[in-house]
């Protein structure tokens, strides 16, 4: 059993995998979420792993980590406890697993610099399934010298581990992934329908295409595995990959940068988000491209 | 040593390499090429290869193979070789490696079907590296009962070999494939420039892409490879990519399908290739994306 | 009464009324359509018209006019009459107010000049209701020479008249002229959108900005009289805006030019076109748009 | 000579012009600029109008007008003047001519209507030398009921008068009518292009279109008298016009609209004001898209 104790706060589809494989590495966790429920389910899924409320959670912890819809929720929490004299006393890194924003990132961790609490966003790609497995991809922002402690604790969840540089690096290469993933829907999905009305079978094309140039994640996993099967399932809504495609185009205003090819890719899934609501999947994307020309992927 | 004797007509850079495979694997191989050096110079390289001029390696092979700049070329030589009596007699198969135009494949095939010699498209994925290993992936239209005396041919310098459909499906999937690779290279490098923008090395930051869901060929390879080094060299020109690019664009006009995504790809790189000219690396593309910003992908 | 006889082929929406201000300018004109009630039609409604078949009304003619869904019906009306030996003897020019492709009425005009006949084509534009006002605006190709025989004609039915250079010239204005009309539906659509989620009236903002640097004949005419009304009632429809479109398309590809602007405007009607149907008002575009942000503008 | 004084606030291009029509409508106007030379300037140049510093401009007026580059710089202004006790005393209403942003408009007017000073936007489209000739097209938002006042002021200088709505709602207007002429600057000038590779005069063409469906200001006016001249000597940049582009794509993006033209719009701007720089003149646009094709629009 490690001597180091955990908070862990948000425990969504995402949160309570990485909450289970931390208590699972043999960390005392205490799990917080707003719905009782959650933290009840974790507890009893999970080794190591005891519901808590969170201000004796935070209190009793070296290292926090947070797992939240977006950095306005996480700046609250922080904000609630930044107020609460000596809540943060022995907390020394918050791990922020939120798919955030890089500017509200910078501002919570000069926020929590103030009580000696070094942030890290650590934005994860690879889905519930790659928590589950333990085979993430963990995209780290913020003090390099300071990285190594926390380091040991996110490879219980994360397999592929990068640190990007300063805070929000790792939200700023999360939301860009976010989009290219976007991008690489829309752009496979037309694609795709132009070898429909040719009459080739798509999984065969698909094959193909995965193992050429034209290969990407999309025409490899996403497509083969849960759109041709007209599943739609895979458990990663539209209303998230919106906010990230978002913070994305917010870099690009930011910067000046014309981006012709991913502002269309915005375009399109706003489309999808108006007419199929955030709680779809993000590949029922497909659907309104298909609609577009009356012509299935399958 | 192999009994079937084959034709190898087009030995530019991807062409000799195939040819090279196909002697290596232990046929007889007569090339040809418009410039003599160039058939000269594949006897001299490759086992099992001779130079010929093009009726006698035609009249005396069983499997013709081409690999010329267009489909258009391809269908030059056919019609003049069946003005010439009697030179298909022998030839059974013929197997265009180009990366071709379905509708002008199909033209072809059934003009080649009136002297009995089965035409397959057969396009390659790989670049003249994956040719040299044997690696490609080739993808194949044409009679599929009639395939598997070829298959053992192709199978001397592709690795994965899949089937679409019948004539034209092979250079559809390919004119598809090598799209969605322009539409990666172009998002990617979008994506990349906010990224510096932002101060984050892109080398880490394609690390962690490329584990992660917004991963492609262009994220694994191309751009570290090619382009963060400032080669520019992988050896497969925008002139080319532009023609397969727009094989992809007819195929959606004539079908009335939507795609905006693709759309704005074509346009790009149609910038791209009146600017910097047909005979660029199909990557120097990043240097127009590149200009727009004032930013530098390295 | 002018000495002059017209054949009139073609009395769709457009064409009769074309027919009827010739007729009703004192020009002898034989009327034939592909429907007999059509020339029957005409007969009864316009001076000094009459319904005639297809030879004798060119037989007899010095001049003819076509009104055709697009240039390939009228290249089958040309071919048929130049294999009916005698047929154009009488015959000095051929008018083509068909909205046309340029490269197919640049052949017509040289099958038409083998037999002595002058071919112009002749796009108009103004609608029905311009064209019973006699208020259309006549974009003209071909022999500049030989053009003022035929104005005072056209005269009877176009306002402006403008010569534009050799065959296909006409064609290829109007082909530009209606893209730029379905660019700015999409685009006024937009802001007017933006507009109308601010709590703007847009009958008030289209009186602004009809004034002002951003106005077009879609803000002045088309919004005010036939969107803001919800009446979608111009009278010409998507499917033949789209092949002019698509014509547009044509010489943009054929010149290697790069148009995002005009590119995304024809894949976003090309949504309208495949969802609505060829048969929809060209305004019906606006409800696409609509759709995508679940706002209505009127 | 009117009774009512007003200030005037930024004496550049457009608020100097605007200035001279105030004072030569008979109101004592003092004018101000950070610039001493500007003030001096007007005075020298005008009928009515006085020098002066700001303090005692804004003290002895009973309306204030300002023209600064955007809502920011007018906003300074503003907190400056009411931090000085009894500054805006006699002050009853701000007429704001800046291309201002929406938002911060709203803002503006509800500080000072702290101070019982009505705010209204008063965006206008005309540029300097529709000022000169008094024809400008004024669009309003503020309170309706109060806009009688300041409405006979505005009218010497604006032709057309227009109120939208409430404060912001006329430089909501004023941001979608720039963008819609930005708009069409791409449409018409990548429609240009096209028909000048076919060989069409454009002087010619644009007089077609300026008659026909596809007309819009930029063909009627922009391109015929600075394009095809190669003046490009409008006098309005094209930083000041990114900046309304940017304040529209706000509006869009707050409200979740998929504007795919008006973006592809936005990305091309961007792009021409990175090559050319703020200070170049708005129909450079032009001289980018030119680039892309190699062709030129004369």
């Amino acid at each position: 059993m490690n001597s180091i104790t955990c908070a862990f706060i948000g425990l969504g589809k995402m949160g309570r995998e990485l909450c289970g494989r931390i208590g699972g590495a043999g960390y005392r966790t205490l799990a917080y979420d707003l719905d009782p429920e959650a933290s009840k389910y974790a507890e009893e899924s999970y080794k190591n792993v005891t519901s808590s409320a969170l201000l004796p959670a935070v209190k009793n912890s070296a290292v926090v980590f947070s797992c939240l819809p977006n950095s306005h929720h996480v700046s609250e929490v922080v904000n609630n406890l930044l107020q609460q004299e000596g809540t943060l006393n022995k907390v020394q890194y918050w791990v922020d697993t939120t798919s955030g924003h890089p500017g509200e990132s910078q501002k919570i961790a000069s926020e929590l610099m103030s009580k000696d609490v070094i942030f890290f966003d650590c934005a994860v790609s690879g889905g519930p399934a790659g928590a589950t497995a333990g085979t993430l991809t963990a995209m780290v922002g913020g003090d390099h010298s300071a990285f190594g402690e926390v380091q040991s604790i996110i490879s219980s969840f994360a397999k592929n581990i990068v640190h990007l540089g300063p805070s929000g690096a790792g939200h700023a290469v999360k939301a860009v992934n976010n989009t290219l993933l976007a991008a690489n829907i829309c752009s496979v999905s037309e694609g795709l329908i132009a070898l429909k009305k040719y009459g080739i079978p798509l999984d065969v094309a698909l094959k193909a295409i995965s193992t050429s140039s034209g290969r990407s994640w999309v025409t490899q996993q996403r497509m083969p595995e849960h759109v041709l099967t007209r599943g739609f399932d895979y458990g990663f809504s539209l209303g998230l990959l919106c906010k990230d495609v978002d913070t994305c185009m917010g870099m690009l205003q930011e910067s000046n940068i014309p981006a012709p090819s991913l502002r269309v890719t915005r375009e399109i899934i706003q489309v999808a988000k108006n007419i199929l609501g955030d709680e779809s999947d993000h590949l029922e994307i497909v659907k309104i491209i298909e609609d577009w020309s009356g012509e299935t992927i399958e």
